[in-house]
């Protein structure tokens, strides 16, 4: 193997790989990179134990040169030394490698040989068996995945809601997360007339995906397979397990009566939780309460025997049903969930004492968040 | 007390003050700040058992009105909670006390209660009995103290040398800082005709007066008292205490003869170091090697088993005296060296095995540094 790249552009995938290569694996080699290079293109491969990223570097991009390939072949190097070197050196640089096991890089009068793994010991990815296949805008998905992905659970307790379930309808994608405290679900139009299918992605894998780089408009092809969901961009492919196990059933949870419901504007209100939060640290649930006064205030109020109190007051837009409000919620959930919003108002629903309320954007209909409130 | 501010400026010098307040102190005070509006300013004073600062801000800056003071006052507050709160609330604030207890910060309709602390509690600072007085540049102050203050012990064994000496001489401004395995010393011209004076002053209160915010023109003036060093510019005062002890005889380490001198690129050869430390890692002293080829070119080696070996040539600009070297120090004491040095060409001199090499910019010979060869 022999290749000649620009460093600048070499760095940046190396170190997008080195971030999910596996630091703390019982096999060292998940914790490198396998280098690839073929007749008219360098694949870059890192992972863990959960998820596998590829990376193809053609020859051009945007019609300039970027990498000269002499020799192909393959070898594994560490990432983390690996990464340290290459932010390191000038722009031009030469890697090669004899295929088993050292890795020869060198850069004008800098000659430095890395101890590598032979290739052959790297894990091969499963041989995949596509079911299904759906294309949509990478950005659009992205959006998605960030309106639900941190409702998922923290403790690995009930695995099956550490994942977000993405099921694919008639030309509907509906991705929802729970922890089961609160619960974020959103609806998207798709092009899919296939047979309905339902599976549950690893939130971490999905968090890999938003890190991804692509340009605004770049599609991406989602295809599952019997026990993997693979993404793919026209130079990325990243393959991620399935969590197995059934995921509740959600959708009767989300109600659909209330008895009090405002409309207000959502960044003031992520402005005065944000700050009710700071008298809030010393409760385990960050208790931020709401009292309505006189049909056109909220009031929001955090009390702490330790640190003092804060009481704002901010202007409601509407508010429809019995005007009483005096509930308490977890204030750091409830600005996650106001954090998905992206309309400048935002519709509160208040259904009855120890009830979730459910949090939407005043317009759009196909995004809905719950939160259940605090027993005080 | 009660007076109003323009909170982006007041969180900055609350942020300044938060960042040397005691987090581990048995006295929780000291994890406050105190805060004092006098007639004509509003004074906060922070800081921890080694190091106060006081800032001072004034009515007006710049001929802009900074803050309104409507009754003079003091009291403390807990820093932590209280900047917290500072950096999500907009910026025209109203701060009050009742002097005691409460601390009251409104901003539109949001009303905060801090838990205070009286200022009657918290700790006073000494008398202090000045005896000798120099001002200087503050930003060339800064430069000298930037250049010796890395070299000092990070281990209390010897608690003088954890500190930088300061001598006052004649006309003369004398800093230096050692570990036993490097030393820094920085010669600086100043105005001083007094009778001889040295402290030995805190490394961690000289880092934070790196951290000071001050104009590039603007004065310092250090004041030397019993037990105290004082360094006040217009509107701050920093207190430090001095370490008590004899600091060692530094000047005759100071090798006058050597075997090899070189000159070459400083910016350079830091960037083959820093490289070559990449391959050191699992030694405990970065061990990087030097060895002189054919009178032009220095060669930087490191090799490691784990990870692989680097190698690398730089050009030398000039070589005195006999052409041989073949040395290994520590490769991260000398990139600390090399940083402090501002010249384009650097000139180290080998003095013979086991000796100090001198490490000095090429023409200044106020500024010379020594590190120790490592055995291997």
């Amino acid at each position: 193997m022999k290749f000649t790249i620009k460093n600048s552009f070499f760095t940046e995938i190396v170190s997008e790989l080195y971030k999910i290569s596996s630091t703390k694996s019982l096999l060292p080699i998940l914790s490198g990179i396998k280098i690839e290079a073929t007749k008219d293109s360098v694949v870059l491969t890192g992972g863990n134990s959960e998820v596998f990223i590829e990376k193809k570097i053609p020859r051009q991009i945007n019609g300039e040169a970027v990498i000269e390939i002499y020799e192909t072949g393959s070898v594994v190097v560490l990432s983390k030394h690996f990464i340290n070197l290459l932010k390191k050196l000038p722009d031009d640089i030469e890697i090669s490698s004899d295929g088993i096991q050292l890795v020869l890089i060198k850069s004008g009068d800098i000659v430095t040989k890395m101890n590598g793994i032979a290739a052959v010991d790297y894990p091969k990815l499963p041989e995949v068996k596509i079911l299904q296949t759906v294309t949509l805008n990478f950005t659009s998905l992205k959006e998605v995945i960030k309106q639900v992905v941190f409702a998922v659970s923290k403790s690995e307790a009930k695995p099956v809601l550490t994942g977000v379930k993405m099921e694919f309808v008639k030309n509907k994608l509906i991705c929802t997360a729970t922890d089961s405290h609160r619960l974020s679900r959103k609806e998207t139009q798709i092009t899919f007339n296939e047979r309905d299918h339902s599976v549950i992605v690893p939130s971490k894998s999905l968090l890999e995906l938003l890190q991804l780089k692509e340009s605004g408009s770049a599609t991406i092809q989602i295809s599952i397979a019997n026990n993997l969901i693979v993404f793919s961009t026209e130079n990325t492919i990243l393959y991620s397990v399935l969590i197995e196990g059934n995921y509740p059933n959600t959708q009767s949870l989300i109600p659909t009566d209330f008895v009090t419901k405002i409309t207000m504007n959502t960044q003031s209100l992520i402005a005065g939780i944000d700050r009710a939060c700071v008298f809030s640290e010393e409760w385990k649930h960050n208790n931020v309460h709401f009292t309505l006064i006189e049909n056109t205030v909220l009031k929001i109020t955090t009390k702490s025997a330790g640190i003092g109190m804060i009481e704002e007051q901010q202007r409601i837009s509407k508010v429809d049903g019995v005007p009483v409000i005096d509930m308490t919620f977890d204030g750091r959930l409830f600005l996650d969930a106001l954090k998905g919003i992206q309309e400048e108002q935002v519709t509160i629903s208040f259904c009855g004492v120890m009830k979730p309320a459910v949090i939407r954007p005043e317009t759009e209909t196909s995004y809905v968040q719950l939160i259940s409130p605090l027993r005080t």
